[in-house]
């Protein structure tokens, strides 16, 4: 199913209306999608408004300006009717699993039988989610980071049952949104990228407690060496490059015997009490004087800004050398 | 010492002419300084000459041109005249301990007894290069990402006997033409931005073995995910601010107990013949059809432009959240 060839756009129903629920919203409002926000809390219709607005500014270019979405949005506290017509329903209930099981056991009985159900989850598998229902030949996870209009990785995991046509349609309707689809091969705890996040972690966790840097200090040393370069190609690709020409062939031949070696000298700390009032005291150091508003405003601005460049470059290097050589 | 204060600029020794001495030459080119190479290739000036037009495409605004470089740069074959009058050496000799410690006591004996002598290694640390000198007060690790003329890290390390004063210039040369030099606390193996890679690494390899994700999938959950998050916030404040307003202190105390957890779920690969043999099948998939300078080519392209989008938007939100909020 191609959304740019359908005659109407799908109707979406978003389930739960807190940080990713409302980065949702924005994306798929500010690509015309009109949406139904399914939200237990009264105020709901004022928070959309409200966080639509301020995560507005971090769209990419194209997309709806704030008040063309207003005509586009309306709430529905009722779960059953917020999805009796929707072509697809985008779960973010908070990560408990019978929560999301009895949620996912009711939107299947109130449903269209065809209506996609995509859930945000970061911890369950399809096949979890979908114990209590009878039909789940629709369900995936598509697990995006943080914030989801900004960031454009969505995980993407099929159940035992999930039929080969509603992988596609969930695969279409995320690029069609501007998103980059990843389907994982098989289920794995906590999926891909918070698995890589994790390992990165720890041995920053490592070389703060050992007093090799700071927090701060390690927060620069990501920023301006790693981040930097796994902002524009990944890490097989920067070793690929680091093998020279002859590639991660050559690179795995000179080096690569060096790396399991190099993995035993990682660190394995334990977060015990001393290593968590380190961190807490450098990162009151580090950030304390500034407002949670202020940092996330800086890390949208930032990460808008630097895919922007990227879109803006990668065009420019996809039209050859010669062109590129003055950039 | 302040350089921007000093009546002239600095007389900078670049010893080796591979690809880190190139990117160094090109940097300090750039910043106006004046360079000798010292390099033992007979066709050292043709190579250093096709190498700097080629990286000054990648230097930030400001930057001198190619055709202004000429008259700054000179060629000695010889060490001991190549540093006879440098106020800062820069060496970037392959990584061979007898090799790096005979070059520095041929340096120590030959250079003004205030050169500030630089070392690139990413392998040994200050005391073990300088044990054949009679003076290593002035002796540093300034180990650069590759390729330093467009990655900023510089990460700077002091050994037991170099004085407080040569710290203190080391970083304000660094700081001088455009990088982001870190002190490291202590010392440790490999440093810690490599440390950092190799930990990422460690699980990517980990992700492809157990067939998840392939090489190329990988590489794309990385950049559109964490690497663009770390190009613009370090992991700690990213945790910071996904402790919401409490901080970090709110979010160990809600997910800071599974860390551990996690931690020990992670991967273990080793690198035997059956993973090795997946990594190039899957590279030689991903990157085989494009040339090694194709390849670099783009990888300097996009972190070029990263970096000047970060230092504009950076500008921008440090005017505050009024301006910021139109972005």
């Amino acid at each position: 199913m191609n959304l740019q060839n359908k005659t109407r756009t799908p109707k979406v129903t978003v389930i739960g209306a807190g940080t990713i629920g409302l980065g949702w919203i924005t994306l798929f409002l500010g690509h015309g999608l009109s949406v139904t926000v399914n939200s237990r809390r009264e105020n709901a219709p004022e928070l959309v408004r409200e966080g639509v607005e301020l995560f507005a500014s971090h769209l990419s270019e194209g997309a709806l300006a704030p008040d063309e979405f207003a005509p586009l949005v309306s709430f529905e506290p009722d779960i059953e009717k917020a999805v009796a017509s929707a072509d697809i329903i985008v779960e973010n209930a908070p990560e408990q699993l019978e929560l999301k099981q009895e949620l996912f056991a009711r939107i299947s009985e109130a449903a269209p039988p065809e209506a996609l159900l995509l859930s945000s989850t970061s911890t369950f598998d399809p096949d979890m989610l979908g114990e209590r229902m009878r039909d789940r030949s629709n369900l995936l996870v598509g697990h995006p980071f943080n914030p989801p209009h900004v960031v454009p990785l969505v995980e993407i995991l099929a159940g035992e049952k999930t039929k080969p046509e509603s992988l596609n349609r969930a695969v279409d309707f995320y690029r069609s949104v501007g998103r980059v689809p990843i389907v994982l091969r098989k289920p794995i705890v906590a999926f891909a990228a918070n698995r890589l996040q994790s390992a990165l972690l720890r041995e920053s966790v490592h070389l703060v407690r050992e007093g090799v840097v700071t927090v701060a200090e390690l927060d620069d040393i990501v920023t301006h060496s790693i981040g930097l370069r796994w902002a524009t190609i990944g890490p097989f690709r920067a070793f690929h490059l680091g093998g020279g020409p002859g590639g991660l062939r050559a690179w795995l031949a000179t080096l690569g015997a060096n790396l399991d070696r190099g993995w035993e000298l990682l660190g394995s700390p334990s977060m015990d009490k001393e290593t968590i009032a380190t961190l807490i005291t450098q990162a009151d150091e580090a950030f304390g004087d500034r407002s949670y508003a202020d940092l996330v405003r800086e890390r949208d601005t930032l990460q808008s800004a630097v895919l922007k460049a990227l879109a803006t470059a990668m065009e420019r290097v996809s039209k050859g050398p010669e062109e590129v050589a003055s950039v």
